[in-house]
């Protein structure tokens, strides 16, 4: 599959770019400046030699791709799909976006009227397949293509085919279990989780993910 | 330790008056009407032979208990909370209350202007060691005494002592362990993280639960 990471250049988006190397799809990693998307795509290549994958601008990375994940901070979100909405009509759009702030008390999740981030990305693009996932996962183990994650994926979104492609590519992911985690309007529980995951790796010292018990 | 369990003729509280007292607690169940709550705890004896159980008002059980467990409905938080707060202070009062709403598109965490349940509980009742935790435990699993839970119980709270304690005690649930997941402001994500669970519930057709990974 070809996909495209908006937001490629930032840790997150360049581990997801690693692993979906790793599993023989081809990515092109988005930017604003396609000078900053082809160093990292050549970060990728560094850490995955038989990757096949280059960077552009998100415009560009857009118009090649089957499946676009948006990877961009929460601040820039309305802009860059308000700007790439027709482009994104008919495609597999995978927000991966947590609205997060970082106060005294620790990181929390920032309210969000249209309820998630991903919401949000469905009333810019409302001709786009958008699905919630990855918000969870850390970069720091995605950036390390050997390290099995040990976490769940969960994966929303009204468009049940698109739910189940997203669910298959993240399986794909070394120690990923994908659970299908229902209509878009749940991503919000899976976004918000991420304030509470990162407070955890503070206090623990470590990476933690989520897993849910009681399935399979 | 001698722990009230108010609203515990419902399934959350009698599951977990069930497990207290299996842990050799002496448990004293709570509700608005005392011959309900002596049928529930009857219905703990039915279940542990050795439990030391009474069943009593609110008002009485509180008074005698060291610990207080608020398992009442959301709708009925404030009315509780409000009316027994001057005999709560200094007590650790713990929220399992999950503020939900059942809805066409299945449940949803109802936004909550205080941020969580429990930091409504604390508001109210601003003398009360308060803690969020036990809000995602399956009642159906805790009802049977040898049931292995496998999951976690993610503690909250701005006192920790109270947090400590609260840890020390989720821990003799069998299958249980413990997360320091700090103030309790991040009860807002436990809490809400359950109306997914009752989600995926209802689509796994199981009892689900949280487990954080990469922690232990």
């Amino acid at each position: 599959m070809k996909i495209a990471i908006l937001g490629g250049t930032g840790d997150e988006g360049l581990g997801l770019a690693i692993r979906f190397a790793l599993a023989g799809n081809e990515v092109i990693i988005g930017s604003r400046a396609a000078d900053r998307a082809e160093t990292a795509a050549q970060a990728v290549r560094d850490k995955v030699a038989s990757a096949r994958v280059s960077g552009t601008t998100n415009d560009v990375a857009v118009e090649q791709a089957e499946l676009v994940m948006l990877s961009v901070p929460f601040a820039g979100l309305r802009a860059t799909v308000s700007a790439l909405a027709p482009k994104l009509a008919g495609k597999i759009v995978v927000s991966l976006v947590v609205p997060l702030q970082f106060g005294k008390g620790g990181p929390h999740a920032e309210l969000v009227p249209e309820g998630s981030a991903a919401e949000l990305t469905q009333q810019l693009a409302p001709e786009a397949r958008v699905v919630g996932a990855f918000q969870n996962l850390s970069a720091h183990e995605l950036l390390e293509p050997d390290h099995d994650l040990g976490c769940d994926v969960l994966v929303c979104a009204d468009d049940r085919d698109a739910r189940r492609s997203v669910m298959t590519l993240a399986e794909t992911i070394k120690g990923v279990r994908a659970i299908d985690a229902g209509p878009l309007a749940y991503s919000r529980y899976v976004e918000d989780m991420t304030a509470l995951l990162i407070s955890l790796n503070r206090r623990y010292k470590t990476q933690t993910g989520i897993r849910i018990s009681g399935i399979g």
